[in-house]
């Protein structure tokens, strides 16, 4: 199907329809994105006010075959919001649409619309006493819209489910222009085929979500932090697996980090103040989160005693005051800018069955020890099996002198992954990054499905083209 | 698009094909559902052994536009199960796979072929200590497959999902006769659009599923259970939100059980023990499962104190025994059968957000008294917003009297539940019996956006005609 630009003629088309209040002049932040793999083309930005005009744009725009970028808050990972080939697409910004339009504690439920960033909505929640449990990096400038639309993880999943998890129903522009709403507040409805799910994780190209009613949480009464010294990746997997006897579904945070995490800290970033005064080869962050008249801190005392007659930690330090917790989470916060700032040759968003990730770990250190002495900083959400798995020059030498070598780590790091069962796109999706990738480990039948799916929703191929299914 | 019955010619083709072990004589049983709605059709009856054999019948069968129904374990309510009207199908059981391929403790999660009885797969989890948390009144008989394909719900949805939150991955076959090989054990996998979650809950419409890969979680060291007098259904509510502040996710069940529910009891199974020397207008059989160290009788207990001081309970029993627990679920588990040996006029499993059931309930009350004197049974999974809301004749009538009435209840019920932003399939699915409800209650382009993927999948309409979306 051929596409036709959003150019001057398409721009007077709109305003003659929508006003002169929703296009604006597309600024340089449209057009990249942070990683700055993928530069986008100029064509036209709209900002609409409400999902009656996202559903006109959507319209007018498969009249004329002009491709859509839904856009978020810019801060995926994967290319997905940048259309670097192709006429040039009209972006819609949900920017606008930032509306929490209504909350309902007793049924732990908040409707926000796309645009909404991340913080606020867990702000609202908080200001019912209620937890919005998404949480991750960008949270203060990604958009809800684009949590979902990309699936996204973070550091809460092992308790509380990816974006997927935490959504009820939507409300959303399909390609057609026509609204869905779906805006369900119910727990339990099985009527008919599951279209938020296929919409959430679809990365735009199914159509456009412009609200969201999103799960609340109980706030826990009482949080507890910790870092934990671990013997090896197998301790940390026994180690959670007894503080999940413990606690059960207290364990809310489980993040396996890497000396070489720490090292980078040290290097580039030598006022984080870290835990312990030599930085262990493996270690965990734990965080606790527990119900009325259960202390947290006593808990974590009782996993660590434990964990040491058993012989899987260590050394540990439990936080003892808000700014101990805070300090503890600064050093694995701060380990991507670390990895930022010695940048990678290669990095990988990868997951792995866990009672592999050992095996694995062993594995990828022989394979990439074979490419040339690069360094590994494998770290992350190991409670959910997804890791981090960054690899970096030698010291003292920089990524751009490695370029011809970045193709055959990728590859050698995603064959191994496939050989595990893993997945080559944990939690930031598959956008423009990962197309070849999903064809080359995807599965056939899941594929062909994709592409029908695609075809019969968006028979023009107007949304977001180029992206999860290359075109 | 014409169909064709599996009629001899096939039969002898399907033979030269897959030898003489697959097919067998139709069972009456494979023609009846529970609520005998609906008869089937007598075509053939497959009963493959393994995934290829289910690949080829439906090549075969789409080559020759034969229909195919999957079955599972055949106690759906809703006619999903059975083909009433069209050419003759092929019915495909999954019974013979049924093999627990593989059970990993560690990642909490176990492989079980579609064919496997529901209560062998919360065995097989219970011998590595683990929890498989579905359950439902037909447990043992029900299979895994069918359970997934409708999406189903039962007791612990509170706290633990529907089944499409219990599950990781698939292995399906599509209408096509591709096999899909998605048996992922990976919590996250933001790879291409959510294929299984499109299957959870098509019952049967766009493929069938042959094996899943399942989520376990660990058994909670002490369980507790309680009923509590309430003074309305509000107070239910506010009860609920008070034991989740105190216990967090250990809330497991949180039943809404009505007079009218223990009336019947006592009127036609009387040697079921009741907690109460006179049954109480509203009561809630709520259940804790906690982890090392807390006991659930103490959690109970302070539950109660502080809920009678706040109103919300009247009187209440603990259990202090395995047998009281047993006894305290026997009254929720028979009144069912009680209800099916009164004999309802009509029967709805609806949902309605959380917070509107208690006018919900009024309103409901006051328009079927405008239609005579019936008695009305609500009870159910209240934590959930799942209400069964059962319309039965008054005592000493038989519910053949009120035939005539049927349509105007049911339509009453379910205007009232729309209105209420509820659903009118909550746990049970639409099947055959509720394709009328979806086309009049459901979202437009919702509806558009399910028959496009439907024929995108399934362009020849083979797999189980006429359940979901009218042919």
């Amino acid at each position: 199907m051929s596409l036709n630009p959003a150019d001057d003629r398409f721009a007077a088309l709109l305003r003659s329809k929508l006003g002169d209040g929703v296009l604006r002049p597309v600024g340089e932040r449209y057009l990249e994105e942070p990683r700055g793999r993928f530069s986008g083309r100029v064509g036209l930005l709209a900002l609409p006010r409400n999902t009656d005009e996202v559903a006109e744009l959507v319209k007018l725009s498969a009249q004329a075959q002009v491709p859509i970028v839904p856009y978020g808050g810019g801060t995926g990972l994967v290319g997905g919001q940048v259309m670097s080939a192709g006429p040039a697409p009209l972006v819609i910004s949900l920017e606008r649409m930032t509306a929490i339009r209504s909350v309902f504690p007793t049924e732990n439920v908040l409707v926000a619309e796309a645009g909404a960033v991340l913080q606020d909505v867990q702000t609202a929640a908080e200001a019912v006493d209620r937890l919005f449990p998404l949480s991750l990096a960008a949270q203060g400038s990604c958009r809800i819209g684009g949590n979902l639309s990309t699936n996204a993880g973070g550091v809460n999943v092992l308790r509380y489910g990816n974006a997927r998890d935490l959504c009820l129903g939507l409300e959303a522009v399909l390609p057609s222009g026509e609204i869905w709403h779906g805006l369900s507040r119910l727990r339990k409805d099985n009527t008919g085929y599951d279209l938020r799910n296929l919409l959430i994780g679809a990365e735009g190209t199914l159509g456009i979500i412009t609200a969201a009613s999103l799960k609340l949480f109980p706030r826990p009464a009482g949080v507890g932090t910790a870092v934990f010294q671990v013997a090896s990746p197998e301790a940390a997997i026994d180690l959670l697996a007894l503080a999940r006897d413990k606690v059960g579904e207290g364990v809310s945070t489980f993040e396996l980090i890497h000396r070489q995490g720490l090292d980078f800290l040290t290097e580039v970033l030598p006022d984080v103040r870290q835990p312990f005064a030599s930085p262990p080869e493996w270690s965990v962050l734990i965080e606790l989160g527990l119900a009325d008249g259960q202390s947290p801190f006593a808990a974590l005392e009782e996993l660590f005693v434990r964990a040491e007659e058993l012989g899987q930690v260590q050394d540990g330090v439990i936080a003892q005051s808000e700014a101990q917790r805070a300090d503890l989470w600064t050093v694995r916060e701060r380990i991507p800018e670390a990895n930022r700032l010695i940048g990678s040759v290669s990095s990988h968003d990868i997951s792995i069955p866990i009672s592999r990730i050992p095996d694995f770990i062993c594995e990828g250190r022989e394979l990439i020890a074979g490419l040339g002495p690069f360094r590994i900083n494998c770290f992350g959400h190991l409670g959910d099996g997804n890791l981090h798995y960054n690899v970096f020059p030698p010291k003292g030498q920089h990524r751009s002198e490695f370029d011809d070598q970045r193709g055959a780590i990728k590859q050698t790091v995603h064959d191994l992954v496939y050989a595990f069962d893993g997945s080559v796109s944990a939690e930031h999706g598959v956008g423009r990054l990962k197309t070849n990738d999903l064809e080359r480990y995807g599965d056939p039948a899941k594929l062909g499905a994709m592409r029908a799916i695609k075809l019969a929703l968006d028979p023009q191929g107007i949304m977001n083209p180029g992206a999860v299914l290359k075109g």
